[in-house]
């Protein structure tokens, strides 16, 4: 399973870690944020992935695989 | 115990991440990093503690507590 989320601000990067937390792999569309937004969202995404030894791809410009 | 480090540039933050997924506390110190390069460590460190449910604290200004 494939969890899809596109976060509309830096906040709901919550929803992406809460998801990625209980082990579902989330694909990261970042196409609606700011340059800046996105940037931070993808630094918080490689701490997560890195503390559970997972995986993070990008997909495509805005687009992240967040694997667990 | 309290590991404390002064990351030197983004890349070192893997040193943090590997004291805070052993379990240590770890006080980071990132006095010695530009105004960017500082968010985004902030941004990773506030990824890594919340996949492990831990805390981040702020200590003074350019000083992080995590706690795992």
């Amino acid at each position: 399973m494939v969890k899809t989320l596109r976060p509309q601000n830096y906040n709901e990067v919550l929803y992406v870690a809460h998801y990625f937390r209980k082990g579902v792999t989330v694909l990261m569309d970042l196409s609606d944020l700011s340059h800046d937004e996105a940037k931070q969202l993808v630094d918080f995404a490689a701490g997560l992935v890195f503390a559970r030894r997972g995986a993070l791809g990008r997909v495509d410009r805005r687009l992240f695989l967040l694997q667990p």
